[in-house]
Parts: C-alpha cells; sequence; structure tokens
C-alpha cells in the first residue's frame, strides 16, 4: 500500500457504517500506512481500535449540538498536515460520496495543489436493511432507491419536493431522519404516501448498540420518541422494508432484541 | 468468525464492486469460514482469488444475453446445500440490498426454515465517483440521490416516472445504463433536465480495465457507445459530478488514463 500513498498526500477514507468488520480491506491498509488520521464524530470506536499506536489520531467530529470543528478549520487542518509531507487520512463514517462534504475537501485540497483520493465505503442505509434482513430495493415493486439527509442544521428539510419523494413503488432512506421525524410523515402523507407504508428504524447502525424498529408511516413520530436514545438514526420507507419473517440478531448484539417496537400486522 | 457462521446457515454477502480490496472486513472472514460459495457474474475475479483453494465455488452468473441459472434454480442450489448442513456464502457483485434480487432469496431460504444473514458491501456508485475524485451529493445543490436500474431485460425501463428523476438538485445514478442510454437521455431531456447536466460514465467500476467517460447528457449516447466496451457500466448524472479538475489513476491502473473521453467544458 506504501507506493500508493505517497507522503504528502490526502486520503477520504469511508469508515462504513461503525462495525470494524465493515470496513473495507483497502481502507484498512490506508489507515495502517498512514502518519496521521482525522476523524468524523460518525466513525465508530472499532474502528478507531485499529489504528496502530504509533498513528496520530486527530478528532474533527462535526455532531449537532456539540461543540466541533467547522468545515474550514478541518480544510486547514487537512492541508497544514498534507504541506508537512505526511501521509493523511481523513476518515469518514460511512461512504465519503453520501452526504459526507466530500466535494468541499477535494476542491480546497486541489486547489492548493495536494493530490486527493477516495476509498470509498458501505453507507448506512445498505448496513441497515442488512441487519433488518432486507433489501432496500424489491424487483417490480420497490425499483428505485432514494437517499436524503434531514440534519435539521442544514436546514434543507424544509425546502424538499415531497411529491417526487411519495412514491409507493420507491425506497426512501432518511439520514439523520430522527430529529425531523413527524415532518416526514406528516409530509409525506400529505403528498399521498400510504399511512399504512412500512417504515424501519434503525438506530445506531451495525454497533453493538444497534437498535430497529419496525413500524408504519403514521406511527413514525410515535416509534421515533419512544424507541430511539441519542444516536445516529436512520429512517427506511417502503414496501421493500415490509418484513415478513422476524430476524434474530447476529451474535455481536447477542441478548438484545433487535426489533424491540413492532406495530405493523 | 465460525461461531457466527453455523453449518446449514446462508450469508448473502456483498463483494462490492470488484477490487478485492473494496470487499469488507466481514465479508473477506464469511468467505474464509465457508464450506462452499455460490457466485454472480459480477463479483470481481480478483475476490475470487481470495477463495481458499479447498471450498467449492460455484458459479451461478446471470448475465444479459449469455446463458446462466435462473432465480428459481439458483434458489434451489442454495437450499440444497443448506439442507445439507453446509456454511453457504452467496457472493454477490456490488451490496446486496440494491438491485441484487436479494429479497427474492431471503424469502425462499426463509420459508424453508434455514437462517440467512446478510453482509453489506460497497455498491457501484459509491466506487464510481470515488474513482473519479467525486462525491454523489453535494450541499446545497445536490441533496437527494436517486438509484435506478435500467436492465433492459427486466422492461422496467419503460415504465419509469422520468418527471420525478429530472431534478437539476439531485444525483441519479443509472445501473446498467449503457444500452439505454440513449432512451435515458432523451426522456430526462423531454422531462426538462439541462442538456449540459453533467454525465459521469464509468465502465467496470473499480477494475484494473475500469474507464471513465466525462461528458454531458445531450452527448451521452455517443459518448457511451464511442467509449464502453461490453463491461457493466453506470451512468451518474448530476453537477455532483461536475469535476473541475482531472484525476489521475491510483496506481492500479497506471498507465491507463482515465478519463479518455471529455465533452464538458
Amino acid at each position: 500500500m506504501s507506493e500508493l500513498f505517497a507522503p504528502g498526500t490526502v486520503w477520504l477514507v469511508g469508515a462504513g457504517p461503525g462495525d470494524p468488520d465493515l470496513l473495507t480491506r483497502k481502507a484498512e491498509k490506508l489507515i495502517a500506512a498512514a502518519d496521521i488520521i482525522f476523524y468524523d464524530a460518525l466513525v465508530g470506536r472499532g474502528v478507531l481500535d485499529l489504528i496502530p499506536a504509533h498513528i496520530e489520531r486527530v478528532s474533527v467530529g462535526k455532531r449537532a449540538g456539540r461543540h466541533s470543528k467547522d468545515q474550514k478549520s478541518i480544510n486547514d487542518l487537512l492541508l497544514t498536515a498534507a504541506h508537512a509531507g505526511l501521509r493523511v487520512v481523513r476518515l469518514k463514517g460511512g461512504d465519503p460520496a453520501i452526504f459526507g462534504r466530500t466535494a468541499e475537501e477535494v476542491a480546497h485540497l486541489s486547489a492548493s495543489g495536494i493530490y486527493v483520493k477516495i476509498c470509498p465505503g458501505v453507507t448506512a442505509a445498505s448496513a441497515a436493511v442488512a441487519s433488518a434482513g432486507a433489501s432496500l430495493t424489491l424487483r417490480g415493486s420497490a425499483r428505485k432507491l432514494t437517499l436524503i439527509t434531514a440534519h435539521a442544521r442544514d436546514g434543507e428539510i424544509l425546502d424538499i419536493d415531497w411529491g417526487a419523494l411519495a412514491d409507493a413503488r420507491s425506497t426512501l432512506a432518511i439520514y439523520m431522519g430522527k430529529a425531523a421525524a413527524n415532518e416526514i410523515a406528516r409530509n409525506l402523507e400529505k403528498a399521498g404516501l400510504g399511512r399504512d407504508t412500512p417504515v424501519l428504524i434503525v438506530e445506531n447502525v451495525s454497533l453493538p448498540t444497534e437498535r430497529l424498529v419496525q413500524t408504519r408511516l403514521d406511527l413514525l413520530a410515535v416509534a421515533t420518541s419512544a424507541a430511539v436514545t441519542d444516536g445516529p438514526t436512520i429512517l427506511i420507507i417502503g414496501e421493500a422494508v415490509r418484513t415478513q419473517q422476524r430476524v434474530e440478531g447476529d451474535g455481536s448484539n447477542a441478548g438484545f432484541s433487535k426489533i424491540i417496537c413492532s406495530s405493523t400486522s
């Protein structure tokens, strides 16, 4: 890997949803070859434990309502480290391409002449339905998958074309959907999506504290309030998550009921 | 891993886009612990090379225009192997949750009392933009990501709501989009998407034969015909793939110009 990772280069690396076993082999190699690693609040503890002790690690976590570095500070840190000739890994929760602000960091670094590369990762939506034994698409009935983020801080949730999203033959995955759950459900219902549309709520995807809740659109807000604590939460809405059978834990979460609330018949 | 992989269990495992380094650590462990592995045509050769020699491997590849096993035969093979008490891995290209027919296999096996689990993978859209140094979402201008498949054999391409897809503030990823490229471009333009909307065409995502083509919507059909050979091809459409800077190879494709055709200004 070292020949792929020249000094002064920055790799933006997807850390996956949290479980260190969901890291790619490539990400693992890049982490081992780095001189310094900047990581998000969403990077799993188990992933950080894979970082060899001699490698410097710097938290640049941004998380709603907590003190954190702004994007410009992160850009500057990456630039300084690269200019110092370090092998820099910027470790991002999930997949860098999906709601990861990757374009900003690539543009900033490239404009300064830094060589930037990207290692993709497993995104939360994929891992969330895997835990539930489900898929995001279904031949014939869920042929389209749409991903949005409802991160309240962005204010963008207020400006969404709900009509385009209220499609009974699609699956809708909403990242960071907890705070806006009530508004999401109300808007989708108003736009015509059936009240009994299945919803899968997954908190702390792929972590030992993962929590899966099977519910339906008209009960989404109640189920989210009742069942979800303060971990990152993804909502998956559509026929693809109408589970027929109950799913057991995979051993990593032994003894924890993964579906703690079932309001579908 | 062996305690997580009881005899008679089936794991549906995402093999990622092709590069064996984009396999997850978990997938690698499951492959090593399997007794038999059934794999798709889309699983990369490098991934297959990771399978230890003593493990039985069975191709169940389905690929447009080639002889292959139908879904029912695959279901039956998996069931027979599980009933025989084998540790079964069903290796699928990409992520099992995205256009992987995973629900059919889960339903069939579960109905027969077989314990099925899913290991997610990196999907082609994530790896395609990573190769291009781009993202699938952009804060402010591409806040939504939609994935569809245009696999001609399904006939479903004819029955898509193009109006909902022709959104200048979204990114659209079309799996298996090569054969229908002309129809896709025509329909999106007719539905109002700008003729100069950026398009990234990626063939053989993440493989040594990967080919990236940067073009625009009105040139999509020409660029696809001219530049793409017979490998699986994904189309990424939207502002998120308007690359400002040229991207170099990552060493694995050394000496191969990754952007072979640029028709954007």
